[in-house]
């Protein structure tokens, strides 16, 4: 759902099949975009006409379904995370490129368009060194309705994997790839969801580059007041619907009630928004670098020099998704694949991992899956 | 002269001596205040009409300064930091409580009125424990004129002595004081200027809270423009003027000259603005509490709970450091001091050190001389 207004408003992108467990689902793409559908995975990837799949399915479900996509020749898109545990993505990983197709981890908010302009213009070398990235991010993340098993940590659930993997791809690409260390403090304060809802975590970069990222899905303080009122789909926000996720919760009674609601906001069910007239973005990001900083806001990047400081648009032209797209266009037909990677995504993974264990260890963790930005091939958004 | 408009416009405080190597300050005093000028320290410290000495010489010196008032027998209030070696802390701390004299470590932002507000409200209850704190300060700190020393790391110079240890304060305050480890890592970027000009440092505290702290002296992305255009110190903050601290800088060929341009703003050189029309401000902070998160302002605490949000001013009176005056007035006629004092502060230096340990060492630092902050005397505006 949030990803179909950007491939409504893409023709390089063309829906021909579509593979759900819920009728409803299946009825409405067929009258919608006249593909075919399919009730189970294997048939979807048997389809001839098939070019790439775009894997949508719960976290937990990833690995099964990448599988057998590599297993079916087809390339894959598949959501973050990648996976919730590291040897299934190693799996994912391995599977694809024994099968010799590109398996690429998003959306996620390192394609978004103005994270896209900073690193196009930290890779032009205008402004010296990447030294220190700040990123932080407050949205009401915990308090939106949800499935049983995002609650559960061990199941994916909480910020860790759906919301650090995010920021710590941005991170990634901008800092170069290679982090080296994570030290990190997590909270899980609210005992009717006992699951990470916040954390604050400090990296270091191979080559003395550090981070800091901080994340709170407690809908309280929201961090989009800096961000021009900007939600991170790039719809407009208004300020005077403060504590809207929180206020809907309080009208569910039960688990069950709460799925319901989140089903309800699923493809069949209600219909697509229009493309979002900004690019998303994650909250406020900070890249200090030798020769100045960038600061990143939802449509373009601020470029804070030695003297002089100057505004860059990021220009916005087919949906705010479509740097995904263009990526995925790129790998499949020219071979030559964008940074967010199979191998890419299990790097992040592990970082997230690595946030949870810090927390629990009160140590630093070292990783040993990193691997470097894509200095080519940047997607854009066209 | 950051601290003289507020003192000036305070009725409470009576400034009758002063201390300075520079005639043309002693001269000014004199002029100004009718006082007596003294040109040593001992000297000031045995006049029978001074209650309690400020003591705001550069930091190496704040141990015999202290040393000398306590055993004269006058409260003391010194600037931050408390001093650069621990040693020298402890020593000053033994020498007040040997005397008698209390010791009182400000002005520092932690008497902030949107901070001590915000503190109010923690103690209160209202808004539940406080879980995580995010305080980020983005200036040009590093090209503002300065002395050779304050760009020497070993002497207190760069931006761990003379900012972080506001913001640790700022954060232990609010955190209880209790901090129980540190681990950052530092920026020291300009070889031009070879000292720490940036850091994150991520802090935990007993019971469990943590806190990032993010800080660039580099003098790029000014983060002036999230608190409303009011600059550190109260005044509102032209945005057109970006860059400035860095272009004076240029006009600068030695470090003389440098020194020049620095004493140049001592008093009796120019002439004392008038009081802020805000309060002063350390950058943004965000505390995030089990009932809602309080965002700092340079004016006042946005409380946002679950479900609804307000901005609680900090009233301004008779200027922006008048809280400071406020606690030596209670410690001194009521022996009632804040939480600021000799061994808060020499906590809060422990966790600067920490801040540089733990860059070097790449481990998290563990702290040994921390204190809580006072629940009672929380000292406000007035």
């Amino acid at each position: 759902m949030l990803t179909l207004p950007s491939i409504n408003a893409d023709d390089r992108v063309q829906l021909v099949a579509a593979c759900a467990p819920r009728e409803s689902s299946r009825a409405a793409f067929e009258q919608e975009f006249g593909g075919r559908t399919y009730q189970n995975v294997e048939d979807i990837c048997a389809d001839p006409d098939v070019e790439a799949v775009y894997i949508a399915t719960p976290h937990q479900m990833h690995v099964d379904h990448v599988e057998i996509a590599a297993k079916a020749g087809k390339h894959v898109l598949v959501e973050k995370p990648l996976a919730i545990h590291l040897e299934d993505g190693i799996k994912m990983v391995e599977a694809c490129e024994k099968a010799g197709v590109q398996l690429i981890v998003g959306p996620s908010h390192s394609f978004d368009g103005a994270v896209m302009l900073a690193h196009k213009i930290i890779q032009s070398g205008d402004v010296g060194n990447v030294r220190m990235i700040h990123a932080m991010n407050y949205t009401d993340f915990l308090y939106r309705p949800r499935r049983p098993e995002e609650l559960v940590t061990e199941e994916g659930g909480g910020v860790i994997f759906s919301q650090a993997v995010h920021q710590l791809d941005i991170v990634r690409l901008l800092g170069g790839g290679m982090m080296k260390t994570i030290t990190a403090a997590t909270g899980n304060w609210d005992p009717a969801r006992p699951t990470e809802g916040a954390y604050s975590a400090l990296a270091t970069f191979e080559g003395g580059a550090f981070a800091s990222l901080t994340y709170s899905g407690y809908a309280h303080f929201d961090s989009d007041v800096w961000q021009g009122w900007v939600g991170e789909l790039g719809y407009p926000k208004d300020p005077e619907s403060y504590g809207q996720a929180r206020k809907a919760l309080t009208k569910v009674s039960s688990p069950e009630e709460e799925s319901a609601l989140k089903s309800g906001r699923t493809y069949g069910e209600t219909p697509a928004r229009p493309p979002a007239p900004n690019h998303e973005h994650f909250g406020p990001i900070i890249v200090s670098c030798d020769g100045g900083d960038l600061r990143i806001t939802p449509n373009g990047v601020w470029l804070h020099g030695h003297f002089e400081q100057k505004y860059i648009p990021a220009p916005l032209e087919m949906g705010p998704r479509a740097g995904v797209n263009s990526a995925l266009i790129k790998a499949v037909r020219f071979n030559a694949p964008p940074s967010q990677t199979g191998r890419w995504g299990l790097a992040t993974l592990e970082a997230c991992h690595a946030i949870l264990q810090s927390a629990e260890a009160a140590a630093p963790v070292k990783l040993l899956h990193q691997i470097q930005t894509q200095k080519t091939n940047i997607g854009g958004n066209s």
